[in-house]
């Protein structure tokens, strides 16, 4: 599997869709609840989504998985972070020891945390010099995503750690969706104005050096290893019909090169929130999505996916739980 | 305690406030926890203002109260509503034999939930006609919703059941903050056009026959019991720094009050989400508040408001279980 990119994309030619029949079931099912029609909003809509894709009209949240890539990337050399590239093994060692925000996160949604140093923590290559990657280490950390997805995993969160890797996001977004450095540099970790300049500028370095290509071929040259992860996990979860839950900026945009290659490719996925960092909005509206909740977040770590699901399971549990209006033996509008 | 209007508006004017030295501790935490500063965004913000109104570092939400006030209204005799006001009454028996949303959503939450009845269930005059509350009974139903906020209560949270209630709302709204019936008047549990048209000049004639008087008058002569009862339960909450989750439309309008007759009468209410009932944006704005959830909800019952829970759950396990950057043995930025 992905044992080269035209293999990649051969794949990205025949992802399954989603259950219709399911779907219509379900909405059927919702228009008898003891409620007027719709009312619920995005809970029936998440309700329908989960289930469609599950191919089951009693869709679960059993088994949530929630996964965080972290990888290093040789760009940061440009002074486009002001922590240390160091802090991306220490972070691992803190999700190890249960520290992080994504530890108490994942409790709370009820899911399992696994965390993946995609390809030990090497760094990828500075791609103001050169592509990020070749594409022998590219395909490897796309396979590392994909083998990481669980067995029987009925929603998969993905996130990433990654000191750096706003400017690897930033830059892949430019190369999919158009707009230079400016357009979609943020503060990331905390820029100042000048850092933030500073990080558009090298950006359009690597624009300048890698233009044209496919969508894969921009992912490998701009990406990084933990993006490049978090593609092969999102492209096996569409593979086996799992819904997916995208974390902010830098998930969003790892995953974009699916949407690019295939019509309708993020269709299983949602994007769980608007990230603070400032490419998220205008990433969300060229993928089409509205995102979940929009609470200023820019942590990463999957810290948003993670934060959602809580509001999935109340919409399962409301689908579950409510009574017609047949049952409860209240009257329904003429 | 609400012996008469004026007694009412002397408590308004002395509403405890923020305790801004708990904020202060909670933010100087927040700083050195394992991620960049502000990147958890209103996750935060949640934690702050909970502790903030709690009055203590370490705050709490070990007894969620979510209470649902059920009323009917005299205006439904106008056509304004396509259900029948029997289904008030047959909604607070679903509540009972646990089949409404509200049920599952107070189950997620972790909350005990109350469904108080006010005044029976008896309707309020028609406002087109008269007052639809004398203000006895008007101060009846303020009481009952201060008595019905629970001993021990960390969060509240408040909602709402009455057939015909966001015809009283939008009218309550436009005379708080101006405009016509248009403005304000919206599908509610599902009008249509022509349906939304004659509300809007239901609440123009309302208007007319009601203008002038303070907030507490408004209240009185075109909100309904369940309404006072939320006014009496957001205040009583106030005097005991009990922080509030408001729900939708109905439950925010019925709360408003409280901000005319206050400055920064609202400041330990939240509203928890932006209801798809049209008036609502319009009312968050004019409260100056910013909603948690944009999910297109627009059932009442208090769901908005039990379904962001799960959220303020996580803010505190994030406050709680992060470890600090020293902790960690993770480098801070420079």
């Amino acid at each position: 599997m992905f044992a080269d990119l035209d293999d990649v994309r051969r794949v990205c030619r025949s992802l399954p869709v989603v259950d219709g029949e399911v779907v219509a079931r379900i909405g059927a099912r919702e228009a008898v609840l003891t409620k007027p029609p719709g009312s619920l909003g995005r809970l029936e809509e998440m309700t329908a989504w989960l289930g469609g894709w599950q191919g089951t009209a009693r869709p679960r949240l059993g088994a949530v998985q929630v996964v965080v890539f972290a990888g290093n990337h040789g760009v940061v050399a440009q002074g486009v972070s002001p922590y240390p590239s160091d802090v991306t093994a220490q972070m691992v060692g803190n999700f190890a020891s249960g520290g992080a925000a994504i530890n108490q996160l994942a409790r709370v949604a009820g899911g399992r945390l696994d965390v993946v140093p995609v390809r030990d923590l090497a760094a990828t290559a500075d791609f103001t010099l050169g592509p990020a990657m070749d594409e022998a280490g590219f395909l490897a950390a796309v396979r590392c995503g994909a083998g990481a997805v669980g067995e029987g995993t009925d929603l998969l969160c993905v996130g990433e750690m990654g000191i750096g890797n706003t400017t690897a996001a930033a830059a892949l977004c430019a190369a999919l969706f158009g707009g230079s450095g400016a357009d979609w540099a943020g503060r990331g970790t905390g820029l100042d104005e000048a850092g933030v300049m500073r990080k558009a500028e090298v950006i359009d370095r690597a624009l300048a050096l890698h233009g044209g290509g496919d969508a894969l071929l921009c992912a490998m040259r701009l990406g990084g290893y933990e993006l490049a992860a978090i593609f092969g996990a999102v492209l096996a979860a569409r593979m086996r019909r799992i819904p997916v839950m995208l974390d902010g900026f830098v998930c969003t945009a790892a995953a974009a090169p699916l949407a690019v290659l295939a019509a309708g490719g993020l269709d299983h996925a949602r994007v769980a929130h608007r990230s603070a960092e400032v490419g998220h909005a205008r990433l969300v509206g060229a993928l089409g999505q509205v995102p979940l909740l929009d609470w200023g977040l820019r942590l990463g770590e999957a810290s948003g996916a993670a934060l959602v699901v809580p509001l999935l399971r109340a919409a399962l549990a409301c689908h579950e739980g409510m009574a017609s209006f047949a049952e409860a033996g209240v009257s329904n509008r003429a």
